[in-house]
């Protein structure tokens, strides 16, 4: 049965769980179809991750790999396709925990990189499983900064081959997914030189393990780069070529080629290459930062009313922990995190939507901003994530910190996308970049994209509230944030300026700048948010209970940000200390507010248990039962420990008395 | 060789890092014994802790059992004892890494609250290792509540024993150290029952295990917890009782007495129990917090010389990482940090030395001041600390993730210092109460510790600084910090009555100003640090090279917290807008200064590379040769993995073609 405490949270619910959690999969039919696919892949056993806290990482890497070779099975099965309506589900339902990620990004690179005879003969062999493959980009001594890598290929005119090496050691491949233990071929970027000169950076198709017996191709070392904070599951590798061979036609050419005369031709645009890399961004937000932030406040929430703590009151029960404003003031943000994020991520998806259509019409205007904000919002979303799940695995005191919570999974591995596809302070400092541009479009009259419009119109003015309920208008606060964003920027950019007047060299000016730089590209991807959450709410207007618990989660994730941002908006006066006092009673007010739906609005997320994978979660909050009896299983109560016949017994024997 | 990077970099030190280390050790003598300890430990191969990043949690506290049992031969041979002066250094020596730390605290709470009957008895064969005790406090449903703990233990006075019982699962013992597998023996907190009245919890020795073959006692149910974040070398357990009997002389009796006729008996101040979980609360900050963040910082820097990235200027070598403003920016307030809660951490040692000389004396008086701020101190080092590890992780990049950096580890385990011995929020509102009560007998003209003093004083001021450099003096700064820590604990002092004087009960009233509670007391105790760093830079007046580069790095901890607090500080005035420009001024001025010297600070710490286990952070600054001899040690690279033949080969094989 579920635990009455977490039973009659449910009971006085402001809105219908069902129709919140259609609203979020975009349609009842989408939560239908959702359903299916999570029933389909739970109750194969195959898939199960009943034992995922207890294993090495040796038997995590092969239950990936046996889970990922299963399901291509299970995709024949269910009639899934690549391209079907059910696909984004199946990584959901799996949490993750599958293999050969990497091959998908192989197919994807020759599919985008590579000529159409590089398309035909290749991708039937990696969509048929002929070979596995994987992405050797990132070397030991290299990642972010690509024109630096040091891998050298090399073409030889007279066998009409590349010759590949890792001159030195900081050349070597390291990180790449799928390449430590499972891959049989992997695109390798490399230096290009003709004849001694370098083209800069190519990618090559090279084959490294053998398709018979999986031993290592002549000229090849490679392995697991071994212990990470969490991804035991896969084999990130490492990889050094040794004069590695490869034929001319193994160089994905669809923007240029080598001739075989060792001419160099560059045809199309590279600017494309940004796509691939906006789309995986984009791709990553949902799955890896949004899905395992909802489950932290599932997990944190449920937990926080069936734990109860010391009183409230003398002489009554024990508390729900959910009941002290401390408690509530850490999770309730979160949780409107949450949601602001489901929604920007919709925010983003459709504006690469719409850039892709361009794009595909060859218009490549758009890419600037699309490239500008995928990075800034990926930075700012990863970020903000990652310590919202510490808060929700700390706000579980001791139990949080034991692995079958399953918050310290969901953090160790959420953490890992503040630096996978770009690191977030060099992601910010990008966006930086285009906004600076774009204030020095705009205030000289030229056109800017609207989202950056705003920037032109910064004056020095104050908020208009004038009592707490005030805060609670988006218009107010919207506006505040409009222009705490457009002052950081304007102001970077006037520093900038001073400094190369006075004589600083435009790189050590830039560089100056760059902690306030990255301080205001935050500043304008949290505006956006706020924005974006507050239109997504005016826009419920059919739903009326709905539309009137997110308009609360609205104002609490703005209002959060001005009291934990303060300074942004006292700074030039725009708000006054009275003000901000408004902005912070308003701001507690609406945490007992949220507090009374906080349990239906992380059931809305709708997360099986198996999914969530927590003793403390569950939906019907058996927690400390369901830890009893996990921890049993645990491999350390198996048996007794040969520490004690090797270490303990001597010990006690060699001096057992007369006790 | 050490890397030319590295090597520069030690170079150009403004100081001698020798004399710098020595005086960080509180004299050049207390060097030469650390390093003979250090030396001793690393020596011997038993303490090796090389493959500690490939071991599972079997291995891992089966390793801590070997080394523990090991340590007391050890101690033995080089003739250092527990009380010596060798001891504290043994600890950090191992890295934590040892089990038996719980046999401590069961000794410690024998001596302080048992009868010197029992201390007599049990004592002697704690110290000879002919029991393995623990502590077992917190339960299943139950932390830092004591009041609430579910076991009971009624008294019979027909047979003189207490009978132990776990009325249900909520009451399990859940989390002691070393219960899981190794203790015999373990002090059990229970709800005492003479005759069916309950006289609250009291402390019980029970023996868990037998003597001669390990086995579990009768009516005792005993296991380990599972995986957890970290400690995987600690069998933290569980516990339960049916019906378990000990002789009447088994309740340590210090305080509190049963009689044989069930009259209950009570004796002393039972305030010295808050000195035992004060005492541990000052010990865990130096061993356990600072000296983590110190190897956090001492990794992350060294591995920021010897890393290159992209470039400052176009046609320049690519630039060390830690040329970057931002990755400065990350890094040196961190290091600023770890030598303000150094001094801080002496300034509580000394508050504690001259509390226990009182209280020595029966005089108990500044037993609430020491609660106070060991709890608020405790709070604000493990959550600053815990975030600076962070910061240090991610500033390293992927390799930062690598469990071969040393970083995930020290996260990990630093993180569960925010939780355990007093879960942070809760220890904050006690120094909250402390505030709130200094600050209300402060107004009313009554004495108070010179600590809070400042409290009387609140009045509206702006900060005198008419320029950037004003900034860089002490005096400045500090009162900023005082007059914010004032203004905070006023003004909730203030919202308190209101919400009181307005009719809400007291308990509601102080539940709703929790938040801003907790803030005003990290801001008397940040005001603390700073003032404390301020003060400790002045004595040093006969070293100067020293004494400046303390100077800088006091000026960097004192304006990154205005920087990174800027709203509490313009809140009222006392800061104005113009006046926070200076701050940023001042603050990013002071960035490249102290990076001159960023190697030499962190040399100074003096940890060795056994110490720091980190491929990223030797002295050496062989960063990548390390990763790569460290990776192929990794057992996932022993042999080919199963999954190849399960299921690898299979899927190939399947559809071999004619490649």
């Amino acid at each position: 049965g579920v635990n009455p405490d977490l039973a009659s949270e449910r009971q006085t619910a402001s809105f219908s769980v069902e129709n919140l959690t259609a609203w979020l999969d975009g349609g009842a039919e989408h939560t239908r179809l959702r359903r299916a696919v999570v029933e389909a892949i739970e109750r194969d056993p195959v898939f199960s991750r009943e034992n995922q806290y207890f294993q090495s990482q040796n038997e995590r890497y092969e239950e990936a790999v046996r889970k990922a070779v299963h399901l291509q099975k299970k995709m024949h099965e269910m009639g899934w396709t690549d391209d079907g309506p059910e696909f984004k589900y199946i990584y959901r339902a799996l949490a993750g925990d599958v293999a050969f990620l990497l091959h998908r990004v192989f197919m994807r690179s020759i599919s985008m990189l590579g000529s159409d005879k590089q398309v035909a003969k290749w991708i039937p062999l990696a969509t048929q499983y002929q070979l596995i493959g994987s992405y050797a980009q990132t070397e030991l001594g290299h990642g972010t900064y690509l024109q630096g890598l040091e891998t050298t290929a090399v073409f030889d005119v007279t066998t009409q081959e590349f010759i590949l090496n890792t001159p030195k050691i900081s050349a070597m491949k390291w990180w790449p997914g799928d390449m430590g233990r499972s891959a049989t071929h992997t695109v390798v970027f490399a230096q290009l030189y003709i004849q001694g000169k370098c083209y800069g950076v190519h990618p090559f198709i090279v084959q490294i393990r053998s398709l018979q017996d999986h031993s290592l191709c002549p000229g090849i070392t490679a392995g697991d780069i071994g212990p990470k904070m969490n991804f035991e599951h896969i084999d990130n590798g490492f990889l050094m070529l040794q004069n590695v061979r490869v034929p001319r036609e193994n160089m994905l050419n669809k923007f240029c080629e080598v001739q075989p005369d060792g001419t160099y031709v560059r045809s199309g645009s590279q600017k494309i290459n940004y796509f691939t890399m906006t789309s995986v961004r984009i791709a990553l937000i949902s799955d890896e930062v949004i899905a395992p932030l909802m489950k932290a406040c599932t997990i944190a929430i449920r937990y926080s009313v069936v734990r109860r703590q010391s009183k409230l009151e003398p002489g009554e029960q024990e508390a729900k922990i959910l009941d002290y404003q401390t408690q509530q003031e850490k999770l309730l943000p979160q949780l409107a995190a949450a949601y602001a994020f489901h929604f920007i991520n919709d925010y983003l998806q459709e504006l690469f939507n719409r850039s892709y259509r361009e794009i595909r019409r060859k218009n490549f205007d758009m890419l600037p901003e699309l490239h500008a904000f995928s990075s800034g919002f990926k930075a700012m979303v990863t970020q903000y994530s990652t310590s919202a799940v510490e808060i929700c695995l700390r706000a579980c005191g001791g139990h949080g910190y034991s692995s079958l919570s399953g918050l310290p999974s969901l953090y160790t591995k959420i953490l890992a996308s503040c630096i996978y596809e770009g690191e977030n302070t060099i992601l910010l400092l990008q966006t930086a970049r285009f906004l600076i541009k774009s204030f020095m479009a705009a205030s000289a009259g030229q056109p800017v994209p609207p989202s950056v419009t705003y920037l032109a119109a910064v004056k020095p003015e104050k908020c208009p509230a004038k009592n707490k309920s005030d805060f609670l208008s988006p218009d107010i606060y919207t506006e505040a944030y409009q222009h705490m964003a457009a002052r950081l920027i304007s102001s970077t950019a006037a520093k900038l300026q001073d400094l190369i007047q006075s004589g600083v060299k435009k790189h050590h000016a830039w560089n100056q700048c760059t902690v306030q730089l990255a301080q205001a590209a935050k500043a304008h991807c949290h505006y956006i948010t706020v924005k974006n959450f507050a239109e997504t709410v005016e826009k419920l207007n059919t739903q009326a209970a709905i539309q009137k618990i997110m308009k609360h989660l609205c104002d609490l994730f703005a209002l959060h940000g001005i009291f934990s941002n303060a300074g942004v908006f006292l700074h030039d006066g725009y708000l006054s200390g009275a003000q901000m006092d408004m902005v912070t009673t308003s701001y507690l007010d609406l945490l007992p507010v949220i507090r009374k739906d906080a349990v239906p609005l992380v059931d809305a997320f709708d997360f099986t248990d198996q999914n969530l994978n927590s003793a403390l979660g569950s939906y019907d909050g058996q927690v400390y039962q369901r830890l009893y009896e996990w921890a049993q299983k645990s491999p350390t109560n198996k048996q007794m420990s040969p520490a004690y016949e090797r270490y303990l017994k001597p010990l006690l024997h060699n001096k057992l008395s007369h006790l």
